[in-house]
């Protein structure tokens, strides 16, 4: 097992002031290791925090003998003396309970997690109002060293958080719909691959008259999605028609009764999200409009409600759980010195269900 | 907006070595404010700590002019001097898949982040494989002062987090089905309560023999739940058939299919999680056997994929989210000295839909 360590850090803790030492009588430190195995304690702490500047099988005399002696760094002493906390920070601004409801979350953060935990670091996680309090997070965990950087979502425009990181000196990865050249780290899964996935399908099924109920036109990536698909059904000679949504179930239901309430129906309905598109499979069935001969549904984000629902809904696995390791990835990088700022996401992948089918005549 | 902060721990922060402070050119720090403010270093501490012995105006004074200054104690110093983090520590050993899958987790989850932002609070969250990592992590961040304290989930038979925990001397709080009074805080709700919720339901209806598939036998609450649910169906007269399951949507599926290939069937399924009651509204589905007509389904706990499946599958509310944020406050006062070790735990309510009905003559 291996731990970060500092060779000052570890050095203040044990001279410091009582606090975490005092839980113990005695606190085992670099200095301790290093006269115990005859070596510098430069050279322990360069074992410990696996810098370069010592043989492997120093590294791991080190390494051992930690484990023995039980030695661990007060994090609070390295991370003042080294900015290095092992920490990435996140901190999330939405209605918690649409959070709850939704996968995107839990899968990307099981992913971030997942690959956090191979290198031995951690999360720290905050779910604020809607109102500008994640702001206030950002900024105190920035000034007080709690993290070595952080993961953003749910871009907006002009997002306020972007330059606000950026002032303060503190790395970050957008998880990103585009790429601008902001001096911030951006995975980028552009939208354009999900709608190639999902206008292939539905033009090789003849579908020529598309509606298209988005996520709400406060997020760069809604926006980019409505942008994108219009762009590409028009040069296929595909129809689609743009009703903004909010994500929600009721939104979702709502619109899909306007919808079939129409005259001129479309054939296929692409909804924004998992719980839209359960909720418009839902509706047309109670209109009695047959899912999939009179009206195909598909979902922009592929969970286990698409996948549960009967009929199945087609969807676009967005490969969330690897987004959030990649995110991670990129950002323990950055703050390392060692990345480019911009990476591309994996591609989604498209997971046809029996929701979709041939366009009706 | 109030901050914690100590005394000496801003002091060593602002004389300490370069790092977390070194990022701007100069941090506020509590003898400014004692300064501006003509009175004591440790008035000022007290006031931003929350603690008596400071008048409530001098308290306001303190808190507009920090706020007004953008000061902010540095987390590590503070952490060091004070191991008053307002953090706490949640490891989960789980397969993150499954996490990802199961709505208990993030509704959990979100009801203790939505209690810790309310109280300026945040989470350290890791998941970690399931072969006793947990314990390394619990044992460092212990030992490294990162955390106030701990929420445990899934307690097994002997659970060594117990022990650990008590003998590092750090709070946590298990959300727990039984009352053991070991040491340790517990927010307790006991399966007795849906269990009863669930007989009143199935025996109503006419329900005389049930099969139950249950979680794995590893973690406490499936162990409780299990001999309450018999002792209970007993002295009712109802008969209870037990199957081991292991949450996962394939076991469900396969253990569905073994209880209705059987001669003798039961009346009434009760499954251990959402997504094996799903599997098993699915198979029975698939199978031509018609629920709730010819055999009625229930969920232990509730989720969206037990309210959007059709027909809506009967559960138990376990109100998930009420429950994380009594377990956070539960924790919070442990660690200030404030609360006795048990709490009882928000009541469960029953939601029937349809997939429960009268059981066939």
């Amino acid at each position: 097992m291996t731990t970060p360590g500092s060779l000052s850090g570890e050095e203040a803790a044990s001279d410091g002031p009582a606090g975490g030492g005092a839980r113990r009588s005695h606190r085992v430190t670099i200095s301790d290791l290093a006269r115990r195995l005859d070596i510098s304690k430069a050279s322990v702490s360069y074992a410990l925090n696996g810098r370069a500047g010592v043989s492997e099988e120093t590294r791991r005399r080190v390494l051992n003998l930690a484990e023995e002696l039980g030695f661990h760094p007060n994090s609070a002493a390295v991370a003042l003396s080294a900015s290095r906390t092992r920490t990435i920070g996140i901190v999330i601004a939405r209605d918690p309970a649409l959070i709850s409801t939704e996968a995107f979350y839990m899968r990307t953060l099981v992913g971030i997690e997942q690959y956090l935990n191979e290198v031995d670091s951690s999360l720290l996680l905050r779910l604020t109002g809607e109102h500008g309090e994640d702001l206030d997070v950002l900024r105190r965990w920035s000034r007080q060293g709690r993290v070595d950087g952080f993961i953003l979502f749910d871009e907006h425009n002009e997002d306020p958080r972007i330059p606000l990181l950026k002032d303060l000196g503190v790395p970050c990865v957008v998880v990103s719909s585009n790429a601008p050249y902001d001096g911030v780290g951006r995975l980028i899964s552009s939208p354009e691959e999900t709608v190639t996935l999902l206008l292939d399908h539905l033009a090789e099924l003849g579908h020529e008259n598309i509606v298209h109920v988005s996520g709400p036109f406060t997020f760069v990536h809604e926006q980019l999605r409505v942008r994108l698909l219009q762009e590409h059904a028009r040069r296929r000679g595909i129809r689609v028609t743009h009703f903004e949504g909010s994500y929600r179930y009721e939104e979702g239901a709502e619109m899909t009764r306007t919808v079939l309430a129409a005259k001129e129906r479309p054939t296929a309905l692409v909804l924004g999200n998992d719980l839209m598109a359960v909720a418009a499979l839902r509706v047309a069935t109670e209109l009695g409009t047959a899912v999939p001969d009179e009206l195909s549904i598909v979902a922009w984000d592929d969970s286990p409600l698409c996948e549960l629902a009967r009929p199945g809904i087609t969807a676009v696995d967005q490969k969330t759980m690897e987004r959030g390791r990649a995110a991670a990835d990129l950002l323990l990088k950055i703050a390392a010195g060692e990345s480019d700022l911009h990476h591309d996401a994996p591609p989604g992948e498209l997971r046809p269900r029996d929701s979709s089918a041939a366009a009706p005549r």
